[in-house]
Order: C-alpha cells, then structure tokens, then sequence
C-alpha cells in the first residue's frame, strides 16, 4: 500500500531549516527561473527576502527543450545561490536535472527540485530516496495525480520521506494559457494523501498579470504555499521573462496572499 | 471587433430581478441537476432559499449521452421551476436544449442554460440573441477560451448582451476527476473582457468533496458567483449523485465563501 | 442494447443511389469547403467527376468560430449543388447546422452531414431519426468513441438506421498539425460494430501535403471512404485554403488509394 | 539550426548489422514486453525469427509506473537476450533508463531504446550523443513533434546521428484505447525531416485485435517500421499481456504488412 495514501492520514510536515511545510503557515518560494549573474540573483534575493518570501528559487542547471537554448551556469549557479542565502538568510531551492549532480546540488541546495520532465525519471528518484534532504517533486506536465503520487511514491520507498509536491500546470488543448494549471489536483491531494503541495502559477499560466488570482486560488484551494518566478527586469530575462512577476507585483501578491490565507485558517509569516 | 474584448473595458453587469451579476456582490445559483418530483424540487429549493442562495437551478430537459438515459421532465419539470419559485422568491435558472423549446423555456426562466454540449449550437445562439433574457453560456468542454467567446459574441452580435460565462472544467486527460475546472480561463476572462462569470464546481470535479474547496478558489481567482448541484438526498438522485452536495454541505459552504468573498473585497448577501 | 453494438454483428451497408457504403467498395466524396460560387462549384464538381470521385461535398451553411466570418451561401448554394449533381451525375453531401433548416437540406442533399460541433445536439439528432435519408455523423472534435456511438444511437433508436460516421480528427495537445486524426478509433469502429466509416484527412490535418498519406492509412485502418477538401484553386478559397488539394493533387491520390484499396481487399471503382 | 530539418532534405539511413532503416526495405522488431524468463525469450526469439522479424525487442529495465511491480530482471536479462541473438542471429533493441547503466546496455544492445518517460531526459540523451550505437528514439507521451525533434537533436547535436525515432501513441482524453497512436505525426515528419520513423501500435492502441490494422496504416502513412509486443503466451506475460500478439497473429500480420508495402512501394524482406 501506499504510504501516501494510508488509511489513518496525518498532514505530514516537511522541514527546511525553522520553515514548516504543510502544517498551517504558507510558505513562498520566489526567484528568478534561472540564475544569470551575480548581480541579478543577489537583487532577486533581497527582494525575496524584503517582502516576505522564505526560499529562494533559482536555476543553476536548466532543462531546456532545445540544445542551443541557453543551459544554465551549473556549479557557478550553485556557488551564486550559496552567496544569496548567506548574505539574506533566504533557504534555496534549485533543479537536480541528472544524477551526474546528486552530490554536487545536495551540497548546495536546501531542498532539491526535481522539474516536470523528469517526474518519471525513475533512476533518479531511487537515488533521491536515499538522500536526507527534502524534495520537491513537480508534476509531469502530462502526468495523472495517480502516475504522480507513485513518483513521490518511488522516493519515500527508498527512504526519503520528505517529499513535497508542486502542482505546475498541465498541458491541454488550451493555447491561451501556457498550461493548465489544475486547482483540482490540490484539493484531491490535500483530501487523499498527507503529503504538502504548493503550487507554481507561474508555468501554471505563463502570463504574469494571471499569476496572483491563480496564486489566491491555489491557498483557496488549500495549497501549502506558492513557487513563483520574480526577476528584477523580467524584460531582459535569459527565459520566462513574460511570467516573471516584478518586484512590485511580489509585494502586492504577498499582501492579498495575506488577506486570502486568513480567510482559509493559514497563516503567512513575512 | 469583439465588443467583449473591446479596449475600454468597464464591468459589464448582467441583472436578474433584484440580482446584479458580475458587480461587487457574489450569485449563488444551486439545486438539483434534473428536476425529478414536485417533493424533491420544493425541497431542494426550500433548502437553497434557507442557506443563502440566489437562485434555482434544475433541469428540465437533459443533454444525456444515451438516448436511453432519463430525459427530463420537459414542460412539467418547467411547471414545478415556477411553482418552486413562486413559493420561495428565488429566481429561476434552466437548461435550453433545442430552438423549438426557446419560447416555452424563455416562458418559465429568468436565465436561460445553454449546456456545454450546444456553445457551438450557432443556430440556438443566434436565435438566444433575439431575446430579452440573460443567457448564461457554459463553456463547451473542450472549447477555447477564444472559441467561447466568441460564442458569446454570437448572442450579442445578434442582440442580446445579457451574457454570463460558465466555466465547468474541460476534458482533460486526467481521469481521477471528472473535468478539470480551468481557473486560468476565470482570470484570463475577467482581466481581457468585460463579461460576468461564474464556476460550476459540480461538473468540475465530479467530486463532491471537491466542490466547496474549489468554489472557494474560483472565487478568489475572480469570478462573480457560482452554480452548484444540491439534492436533499443526493443518492437517490436520477443523476450527478455523486457530485451533489448534501443541504447542511452546501450551508456550510456558503459560510465559507462568505469569508473567502471579503478577502478578495466581494460580498455576499445572503 | 445497442443496435450498434450488438453481438451478431454483420456488416451494414448505406446505399446512396447506385453507391453502396459500408461494403467491399471504397467511397470517394471530395469538393470544397463551401460553395462559393456557380462557377468554382461546377468546376471543382467535374474534377471531383472527372478523377473518379462519387460524392459531391461543399458547404452552403457554414459553421463558422466567428460571427463576423463567412456564413455560407445557405439556399442558393444548395441549388448550385443540385445543378452539380444534374451536370455530373455525382450525388450530394452537404452540411446541415440547425433543425429549422432540415426540410430545406433534406430537399437537397442526397446525404445530410452533422458536423463536429454538433454531434450531441440531441434535438436535431432526433429529427433525423425520423428522416429517409442517409446521415453523415462527424466524430465530435472531442467526443468519445462511446459518445460517438451513443450519438448514432440517438438517430437509429428514433428510426434513421442509415448512418455513416466520419472520422475528422480530435483535439489534442499538438499544434503542428490542426487536429489529431485518429485511427485507433476506424479500427475500434470496425471491429466492435457494424457501421461504416469514412475519413476526413482534410480537417484531421489541415495540412494539403499530409492528406494523400492519412487518407491512404484511413483506408488500410478499414474506413470504408473518405471526404476530402478539393478546391480549383485553394489559394483563393474563402475557407480551409490551406488543407485543400489542388486537383492535380486529388487525381494522384486517387490512383494512390487504388493501389492501397486492393492490398487490403477493397475496390475503388472510378 | 536543426540537422534534421535542414533544408536539403535526404533520406537519412540506419544501419544495424545488415539492416538499413530508414531506405526501402521495413524493418520489424518485435518481442516481449519484459524478459521474463529464458524459455520465454527464446521461445519469443524463435517466433520472430521464422515468421519474419528482423529485431528482437525485450525489456530488462522496466520503467513502472509503481515502485512495487515488477521492475525487470536486469543484467541477467541482457544476457538472455544475447543468447536469444546468439542462437537466431536477430539483432537485440532493449531500453536504456538511466544513466548508470549506459556502459552495461551498450555492451549488449544493437539498438539502445529510450522511453517515452526519458524523451527529455536530457543529460542522458547527451551522453547517447557521444556513443557510436544507434538510438531508439520514443515519443514522449505528451511532447509535441517539435519536441522530440528537438530531443533527436540532443542526441544529433552531441555527436550521434543514428536516431530512430519510435511514434507510440500519445496521451488523449479517449479512454477506448490505451493511447491514440498518431499517425499525422508520421507523414509530417517524414515530409519535414529526414529522420528514419517507426511505429509502436503495441502501445499506441493497448488492444491486441487493433495491433495489425494500425501497423499497416502506420506503414501506408509512411513509416519505416514497426516495433510490436509478442509473446508466446500473453495471459501469462507480467506485463502488457493485453496488448502483446500471439505467435500466429504476429505471422498473419507479417504476410498482410508485405501486401500493404508493395502498395506504397517498399519491400519487407522475410
């Protein structure tokens, strides 16, 4: 059977450093889609950090659907984020793209995130299961809810039970969104499993101006927190940059984000 | 051009009655999917009226996908409507299926339903742009959001701006829920036209211990009301037992929602 | 039961005039997206005759995403229609969109075509049923095999058994293509009931350079025939330009098909 | 810019042994889902050696969707299918699913498989790139064409260009077959690029009696060959029993695909 989906279910909680994830405080993960520079991720993370977020995302190793696409700084992208995080006291995720990296990104991260292409990457999962550290499992963009608790299912079989889903969207016949994101699959999970779930509105649509009423909604829905994508100049952004929200529409979403979480009996400490 | 998606937007509000849909305060529409009896209807709706809902919905005429599945009660089913309006004070919403009913049900509702299966029914539209009635829209289930409304705009360009949107989940390939209810499309909506809309939860999910987490994210995403199944004793129903809501879930949902609506400066009145 | 579905399953034939369908003979029916005018009418019709097609296809009510595209001629191309037959001996195909329209169509058309959109317009489907009139039923662009059938059913069980489904490609993800033809579902149809089935490689593609090949796996999946779009000149066609052959292109698909028909027992008599 | 859709377009050849994919003549792989056991394998082995096959197709890594079914034999099960090789002189595809295992699988494979699950698996389709072994390219359930193009191209764009790709149906809102085998994607890729292409109807349709029709569709739609599920004896096999060929109708097939060909002027050397 499925320790996800026992019958006596607790809400599980995963800790990253004083940060509880899945009890009743929302956490945000914010940050650039990847890291660029020095001086685009220490901004990034200050912003993070001045208005209310707890984790700091960013992309080292970047999973790109072209080779010629930009591939991301791999260890100098690891390196920039340790600086972040030492000089904000922010807590970093970041994508383990290749088992290659195991070691490499377990050194730096404080929580492994494991992107929608590789949700079925059953290899890496295994290896993630022996790792004392938490994970952040995003679901395949095609992937059922079922295919995707069995995913989460594969690491805590090896002995990791700090798992944490991200709902990111699907992919539909919709085009005006860039996926779909499924406010379904929160409340299914929530009901069905004990496992925490944030969501990210930020693949979830692909439009920045629709990424706090779906950020809303998924705390509405029941979600334990948000990873969203902020960057400094969105317009001059190596990728994402039209659903990077600006520093300013952070803050703003972080307030609402406050006003929501009230109304749903969770607490947003900034 | 569209006139919904024309560049001055000001907040088109759709009234029925005393009711302004698409404003500052939230619709509740809900009651059974099919109206079966004269007991069921008038209980269902004494609950609905009791617990804070605006207005009635059952059906007359059912869109069922065998021809040898129950159809409706027809003229009868319209006839029970009015009584049940006439005892309660609610309004009265129900499905239209075929243009040679368009003058009997247009005698009976204060909206007219047109199901997912016939948005793109262009001769019932155009005919719907005739009257002096609001329409509410479901999106068909695999529509896009383009194609919706441009729907729509088949009413209004004929006549009749009286239109409020639907979204009741599209067709996905995720199979533990019945739909998948697209929040993205809500916000999409409410940023780029001009035109009210409310959720279906019901049909979203599928699920009745989804609807309430997902009318409370519809809510917040922005849409201006609901439409959900209630049955005074949903296992009995004739059909969509399984994601109808018992009478004290649908209290208790509107008290949530209550909260929900201040946090996103709505109101609703019950 | 279904009559579809029953288990001794023989194969049904439709007969139109001399041209039997359903049978060992493969069914050509090809013309224009819409009849646009006496003389591309005519035209396209004695191409269609002329390379070994028997059915004339060609829309004189459109249904059309937009209210502000074309409509379609509606009674006048209907009479360029039926001047077509008179002038080549081919029989008609066309499309009927609305129930106030039936006798007008019926008058007309040697076979009446439901397309996508309305597959489960369950009021027109019974009309139908009360017809003497073989009935093209295209596959909903996202409705199920079983809804497909059930739809199909509506017409037989109201007493029409003269129906013909058209595969036409299904909505998915993809985009390089306009729609997803499916063939799985020609070989599921075939197998488990005992209608005929023809392809629609035109709109399954929507692409000119795609619709020998498909039309030539429909035909080897066992559809019975197939409907393709065929312009005089598709540059300057008012709809689906883009996905209809040249006549050139038609006539080589043509000897194409003749070559495949026999390698899976059928005949194409041209 | 992309190798394989550059503008001077030539058919681009594979050869394995005495193979040539991608040319005139079909190539048919064919076998068992999972190696099971060695009379299994060779008693498969056998089969497809005297009816016609010319690879043999067996798993020793099995991506499962769950944690707790059977995940393969491994090693041991390469070594089975050399013996199997040994004996009938047919050359061996099997899957690669993670990187750790690239040195053992290309120790024994003629053809190194992907799966559908690690088509964008990218650090492993790197390190294929710099092996000198041809690759079994299969589509991810949901990528788009482009996408896989695009992972060819990781592939092509690291140092190895003998990719073949594999079309194994997509992932649909159809529930009456396993996945919709899309057979559009096959003519546009043989018209756009100058890759070798074959197709899986084993999964693309998940139902034994749907495996022929749509191999000879495939093949009049432009494939260069089939990979199709056998096995001596299907109600027993641990997995995909449902959709595997017995030996006899893996024969007929045989003999109605050389039909088929001829027609579409290729040879299927037996």
């Amino acid at each position: 059977m499925l320790s996800s989906v026992e019958v006596e279910k607790h809400q599980k909680v995963v800790q990253v450093g004083d940060i509880k994830i899945g009890g009743d405080e929302l956490v945000i993960m914010a940050g650039p889609c990847a890291v660029e520079s020095r001086e685009q991720l220490l901004e990034a993370a200050r912003y993070v950090k001045e208005y209310g977020g707890h984790i700091l995302r960013g992309g080292a190793f970047k999973p790109r659907t072209s080779p010629y696409s930009f591939q991301g700084l791999g260890e100098e992208g690891l390196k920039l984020l340790a600086e972040a995080r030492e000089e904000t006291g922010l807590k970093v995720v970041t994508e383990l793209m290749d088992s290659d990296d195991i070691e490499l990104v377990n050194n730096y991260a404080d929580i492994i995130q494991i992107g929608s292409r590789n949700m079925q990457n059953y290899g890496l999962l295994k290896k993630l299961g022996r790792l004392d550290k938490p994970i952040l499992l995003k679901r395949g963009y095609s992937a059922t809810i079922k295919e995707w608790i069995l995913a989460a299912e594969y690491i805590i079989a090896h002995g990791n039970s700090q798992v944490i889903l991200c709902e990111r969207g699907i992919r539909t016949f919709e085009t005006a969104t860039r996926n779909t994101l499924d406010l379904n699959a929160i409340a299914w999970i929530k009901e069905m499993t004990d496992l925490p779930i944030i969501i990210d509105p930020s693949h979830g649509t692909g439009k920045r101006s629709l990424v706090a009423p779906l950020a809303k909604a998924g705390i509405t829905a029941g979600a334990d927190g948000i990873i969203v994508e902020m960057h400094p100049y969105p317009e001059e952004a190596l990728c994402d940059g039209e659903q990077s929200l600006k520093p300013e529409d952070f803050a703003k979403m972080i307030k609402e984000l406050n006003r929501v979480a009230k109304a749903v009996d969770k607490r947003l400490v900034v």
